[in-house]
């Protein structure tokens, strides 16, 4: 690997400086990449291996991140799972047939993954080609939880009422889905580091609505099986958005690194999380409009806030679509610039 | 005040249990409301007193709260300011012209409250009466950054991306908004106080989507200028959704309690704020599906877990549109059946 910042700030080995990546990367604010949207439906895009590798490479190439990410949705596993979900556009994932009744959990299969997703391993090894190990790769899958969110609502939600409500409702049949899931993403993301994915984030998008308890419930209780089942192939990101309140306990799992939101200050982080763990994060993506000389200096404040060493530069979410792509730039410029204090 | 539950609470005194009221608590789910919905326009019911008299009282006849807040909006702020608001159907907020460009900022006026908002003082005088000192009432405002939020985005939003983006971009001009905002509210919160009002909850519906160091520039310096000036005429409740990093910096305020969500648990609440303050909330609306028999086994347990002196019953947000009257007369219930540990 030329460049191994992210492989060797995920073991805790020393770096000149922390890497770089954005949430969301490769899409959304890339004027190369919507022209591959205006050509190509979504999942036409994630279906294609060739499509995948070239959206996959351009942020590699035109703001220069230290990792790239695999173009792909965390909804393709409810795909396989034989839930159809559609990309509207201007509106988002949509479910037509939600899991939104006892009787319907029946319709969700646990496939093999092989057959149902074997286009995103092609797309893996396709991309991994193309890199010529200049960067690592980065694969994922959404977090049980965040899948079940969209299973059952049918759609994104600011609250997830009807899953939530659901899931309080209906604990029993809300384990047998996440169970589904679980062992679904588990060889998902072994599929994914056989084909030659560096290392795993894991997104869990809506951890953060449930609280404290009903979070290790429903969500970190199985996010912790995933990481179990897969640790040993590759090291694993665990990002849980707004789930400040249990950095600790994913620490346990064996998780490699948490990404964090801008919620939580990196003093917060650090000591939420035993100080021990690789951080990753936190700018918040709407800060990304700022003047670049203030994007430039907020960069510099936030590595000396985590310290240059097991950090991992990011956003502490994915990035927003009216971002110009000098400001992206900016972030990761100012991130190879930088000078310890 | 037959009542005064609230009030001990509020001033650390000791009670017997704990008062209980629910955010949102006369609108939404409650048949008789619906009723009046489907006969008036929102702001209609706003701006009747009779009507905000009648609404008021409803879920202290019906689920037997131990406090009424008065039923309006926090955007009729807005509208004082010259700012066109709609509530539209099954949408929400919409502002037709949001104040979304430098130039826009002079819209803005900072009104004679008596005359723009006489008519909730009118509506709290009219609710006052009829509720005969059964239990006290609560006034409210939105936090300027709140407000600010949708005056600049011009609807609800998951992210607030546009008053986000406006504000990191301008934070000149979004000072001189949030200046405005703040002088018109301390007037309108006092007036409030002035009419009747016994309590007044100030709502910081979107700080949590700011940095905790963006809180302290754009939402909590503004805060604290409301709440010095009127913490001497009623006592305060900050409610900061998802602002539990701010939880210390908020009692500094001189505010009587502060709001709490679900995300915090009763441990972690108490510790970020110092250990002294009165604290309400904070169980999930949604939780509010689950079987009657675990909301009240739920409720008893976080009294246990908050403690019974210094705490105020309630839910960690607004009670959602599809919670069953039962459900919601079972938590209330459920506290007025306390049993010490």
């Amino acid at each position: 690997m030329k460049n191994d910042l992210l492989l060797r700030a995920l073991k805790g080995l020393p770096v000149e400086r922390p890497p770089v990546w954005i949430m969301r990367q490769a899409g959304r604010y890339l004027p190369d990449y919507i022209k591959l949207k205006n050509k190509y439906d979504f999942f036409t895009r994630c279906r294609t291996p060739e499509l995948v590798s070239e959206i996959t490479l351009l942020p590699i190439d035109q703001i220069g991140t230290d990792a790239a990410i695999i173009f792909s949705d965390i909804l393709v596993v409810l795909q396989a799972m034989n839930i159809e979900v559609e990309m509207k556009p201007n509106f988002g994932p949509f479910i037509p047939n939600p899991i939104d009744s006892k009787e319907k959990v029946k319709n969700l299969i646990t496939p093999n993954v092989r057959d149902k997703l074997g286009y995103v391993f092609e797309a893996i090894k396709i991309t991994k080609r193309d890199l010529n190990d200049r960067v690592p790769l980065i694969g994922f899958a959404g977090s049980p939880w965040t899948l079940f969110c969209y299973l059952v609502q049918g759609s994104g939600s600011k609250t997830f009422d009807k899953s939530k409500g659901f899931a309080f409702a209906n604990p029993k049949e809300t384990e047998i889905i996440l169970e589904k899931i679980t062992l679904t993403t588990i060889e998902y993301l072994k599929g994914q580091i056989d084909a030659g994915a560096d290392v795993v984030q894991i997104f869990d998008s809506w951890g953060g609505l449930l609280s404290p308890s009903d979070y290790s419930e429903f969500s970190l209780k199985y996010i912790n099986r995933i990481v179990s089942a897969i640790k040993n192939y590759a090291p694993v990101i665990i990002f849980g958005k707004g789930c400040w309140f249990a950095l600790n306990e994913m620490v346990k799992t064996g998780a490699s690194g948490l990404g964090i939101d801008w919620s939580c200050s990196a003093r917060n982080a650090r000591y939420l999380s035993g100080g021990n763990i690789t951080l990753q994060g936190n700018y918040d993506p709407a800060k990304l409009l700022s003047p670049i000389s203030k994007i430039k200096s907020d960069v510099n404040q936030m590595i000396n806030d985590f310290g240059k060493q097991s950090y991992i530069v990011n956003l502490g979410h994915g990035i927003l679509p009216n971002i110009p792509v000098s400001h992206a730039k900016a972030f990761v410029d100012a991130v190879k610039e930088y000078k310890s204090l």
